[in-house]
């Protein structure tokens, strides 16, 4: 039965289980996380503060091989943004949480001690473990350490060094099916939500544990073909996610002027062909060694957009290499070197840094002078001052807002305090409302329309798809399944089919529709409660002001048009 | 006729002289200059962005030698709160506004080339004069240079380096009557907003203008006579502050468990008797030189409050050395060194820095450990590093909020984004209210309520008391007045009565009353514009949970305790 909860208090250092309440029984991921810290953190609590609870959750089907149904989702109040916050990612944890019949993971309290802990779990049941001599390790380092301990078959949830610092920037990570542990719940900075409790990571341990025993097992296994022959035939995930993997994107993006380019000035870059994805496909094909274009991130992945890049002798260098680290530590830095942007993202993910937040904060810093757009070696440079922790290195570490408020810079490409990710809000403005009305903050997973067929730059109907597409995302995330599926996806019947199938449910796909419309509701009231109101919900002024010259257009959906917004 | 308002566009660099509208007519000080910004500025502009407007105002008796009545106020969305801000300071320069018929200054625009200027104006006008040579200038040697230009007898209104480089701690000064460039409008960043408008300065020379003359004479010489004996009769006014300064308050906070100590932690501080007013009193004369501890910051004060402070030889450090500053740089850091504060306070003038946010941002690195408490010479260091604008004094010349953020540090005596100054809010609960619930941030220019007779660590009455002293400052404000005349008022109609003998106008005490109190109603309603709150309204979250060792106490007054506020 999946029905676990464990509630851990990183003051006293207990752990307790329980059974999920009857009242979540339906929700998966992002619902579950962020209906338990509606329910349960205090809107105004200070998110660094013993107040704020830590939420891991999977999705419904969450334990089985069902191709990319197995996203771990973390959630928190946001030190980052102020506001609740789901951040989700691929990798084993969620599957090893769903094999050991845990739903939800809740760490509450805090430490301002000098001792840190891993939370193990396995069959037998959880306990906090010392594991000071893990502080200050890189994650592989963490990983490693933990594996040598437990086994490499285990499912880890780590923070990096920027996690324990609480550093505004700190993601939380996880391992994938051959260990690497860099599969990132990067946005909001929940790392140092972990860090503020001094949780360095979680061990999931699921030896013994039995298969998941679909209730009606033939429609389960006939449902799953189906739901497989979907992802199997559809050119996006049959062929190009497969190939080029999310990098795909970036053909789209910087032919429609929406890649941000130059701290977001502009939205096209002339290196794009060099860092896109048949850039990087290439590259790694050609180089061979330890490389792959193509690479499952959960157990049973289908589509398999994650890869491993090599450098000119074939050792890996960073897996995977996505579009938005692409975007925002290339193209947003004018860096057309796909070797210069593997390395800093291997720098980010080993620091547990998120690439997005990161990558906006040095666009700050080239804005101010520190280091000039376009010189990798520079930003190589600034990269290792945040893991030496430098002053420099603290402030970029602290996001791209802090950053801009310590170095005097205007131009902040944040909405509610969180850095954009690769889509130019003026070049793609469906994403850009995105950005400005989903109670997460600039975030692309809450609902990015950049594959719509449209003119991206005319704000006609781009209200409408938004909420259509944050409305379906926050479907996907409280299933736990990957956005990765949605293209292959003639309706939403067949997931609820599977679902229904393993667990013996009569819902319908009408039925996740309301889940997911009432989480997006409950987020929003939660953020009321935080102190948001519509005056957050808008673009740093420059962008209403200034033209992205590639499309010759500014952001010109008004409060007015904002009120279309159905959700 | 005191009724000029010029507006200056520093883009177009052109100005223009306007007659201030006739529904500004009774309207001064703070209450002018809050809504100049409520009309002109949008809620949601950006502070440092090219629709935020400076706005430099003086009160209905600005020009005359009436003491304490020539407060210089500025006014402009903060880009330290995200709210409207208004700071005032004592000076010369509302003075000479007063000479020069001006009633208001506003400033419109930024520059984002490297040009620099200043604004002067004379009896013939006024002119933007280019002023490179003054960037990165120190306060002292801005002034130097503008008189050497423009004579010693002229009123200026500067930045420091801080202002340039549009950092969140920037103050904007004015000299005194002996030309030292250190009466800061301090609080609220105002100097960043100068900054990103590219205005260094404003020199204000009234050579050849009139004498203001009053509509009726005698009664204006009459009642001037009256205020004045006032003063000149209550022990607080004619004794304790002419000897202590704003100093004399130590003894109060420091008894009652409201001196901020060790980053807010306590209220009281073993060694405030060698930094409070009666140390300061007696160092000061027992050094001589230079020094003395009573002067006059505006023409034809008789409190006296500022004094100026000697080292060993006589030689002055800083003048004023004022109770915030020795809180804050005193108490809060641990330092009980009379030198060091003062050392400490001239490299905040100089560098043109609000001390109270300064203090509050060493405090927060005290707190990371990047020094210990109570280390001065480290202190210092920390000052020279900002001066000299590395990246760790950039971290701290960025505020205490942003500094937390950076530093990772959980404990911010803030609220609204902006520090605290010295009334530690759960020893003062009523001073707590105002930070709390005024518009201005944390700020106790707003409603200080330290002086009551009442048990200021219980939460009884303390709301109405807050209520009261902000009610009674936005009337004081709105007339250019000093805050220091109030412990010698027996009520306000004096003051209704020398501006009316002044101005030939009808107004009542109660008028001034409604001004008072629709200015606050206009503030709020800007911040709400803004995007804030009652969830903003609020103490950092640990003054719930932790108590003021000092007097045993946590704070208290919740969300249902402010339904009493009336304002």
């Amino acid at each position: 039965m999946l029905d676990t909860l464990w509630r851990i208090n990183m003051n006293t250092l207990t752990v307790k289980r329980e059974t999920l309440p009857e009242a979540y029984r339906y929700l998966g991921g992002r619902a579950l996380s962020s209906r338990i810290v509606a329910d349960e953190v205090p809107a105004v609590a200070e998110p660094l503060g013993p107040n704020n609870k830590l939420v891991f959750t999977c999705g419904l089907l969450a334990g089985t091989t069902i191709s990319c149904a197995n996203r771990l989702s973390v959630g928190a109040k946001s030190p980052l943004t102020g506001g609740i916050k789901e951040s989700n990612a691929g990798g084993i944890a969620a599957y090893k949480l769903g094999r050991l019949g845990i739903r939800a993971i809740v760490a509450e309290g805090i430490r301002e001690d000098q001792d840190w802990f891993v939370l193990v779990i396995n069959k037998d049941g959880a306990s906090l473990k010392p594991a000071n001599e893990l502080c200050g390790l890189t994650m592989s380092e963490k990983a490693e350490a933990i594996y040598r301990q437990y086994g490499r078959s285990v499912g880890v949830i780590l923070i990096g060094p920027a996690g324990e610092r609480k550093q505004l920037t700190a993601g939380i990570a996880n391992n994938d099916t051959e260990g690497v542990p860099w599969r990132f719940s990067g946005r909001g900075a929940l790392g140092a939500v972990m860090g503020a409790k001094h949780l360095l990571g979680i061990v999931l341990d699921d030896t013994g544990c039995p298969q998941p025993a679909p209730v009606s097992k033939e429609e389960y296994l006939q449902k799953t073909k189906e739901f497989h022959q979907l992802l199997l035939k559809h050119p996006q995930t049959a062929e190009v996610f497969p190939k080029f993997g999310t990098a795909a994107m970036m053909e789209t993006t910087n032919t429609i002027g929406g890649l941000p380019t130059r701290n977001f000035r502009t939205g096209r870059f002339a290196g794009a062909e060099n860092i896109n994805g048949r850039a990087l496909h290439d590259t790694i094909v050609a180089r061979g060694g330890e490389g792959t274009p193509t690479h499952a991130c959960m157990p049973g992945c289908l589509v398999r957009c994650s890869n491993r890049y090599p450098d000119r002798d074939g050792k890996i260098i960073v897996s995977p290499l996505e579009y938005e680290t692409l975007g925002l530590l290339g193209a947003n830095l004018e860096i057309g070197d796909l070797d210069v942007i593997a390395k800093l993202n291997r720098m980010c993910n080993e620091y547990g840094v998120d690439t997005i937040e990161i990558g906006c904060a040095i666009g700050i810093a080239m804005e101010a002078g520190v280091l000039p757009f376009g010189d990798g070696p520079a930003a190589l440079s600034l990269m290792e001052e945040m893991m030496h922790d430098t002053y420099l290195g603290k402030i970029i570490a602290a996001g791209c807002v802090v950053a801009a408020k310590v170095l005097g810079v205007l131009r902040v490409p944040a909405v509610k305090g969180q850095g954009m990710p690769a889509y130019e809000p003026r070049g793609i403005k469906g994403t850009g409302v995105t950005y400005i009305t989903t109670p997460m903050g600039a975030d692309h997973t809450a609902g990015n329309v950049a594959r719509a067929q449209t003119i991206h730059h005319d704000k006609e109907g781009k209200v409408a798809l938004s909420a259509k597409s944050q409305l379906g995302m926050s479907i996907i995330d409280a299933l736990g399944l990957c956005m990765m599926i949605v293209p292959a996806l003639p309706n939403r019947a067949i997931l609820a089919e599977m679902i229904n199938a393993l667990h013996g449910w009569q819902l319908t796909e009408n039925d996740f529709a309301t889940i997911g419309r009432e989480n997006i509701r409950l987020e929003q009231e939660f953020n009321r409660g935080a102190g948001f109101t519509a005056a957050h919900d808008r673009l740093p002024e420059h962008f209403y002001e200034e033209v992205n010259p590639a499309v010759n257009a500014v952001f010109d959906i008004n409060d007015e048009d904002l009120k279309e917004m159905k959700l």
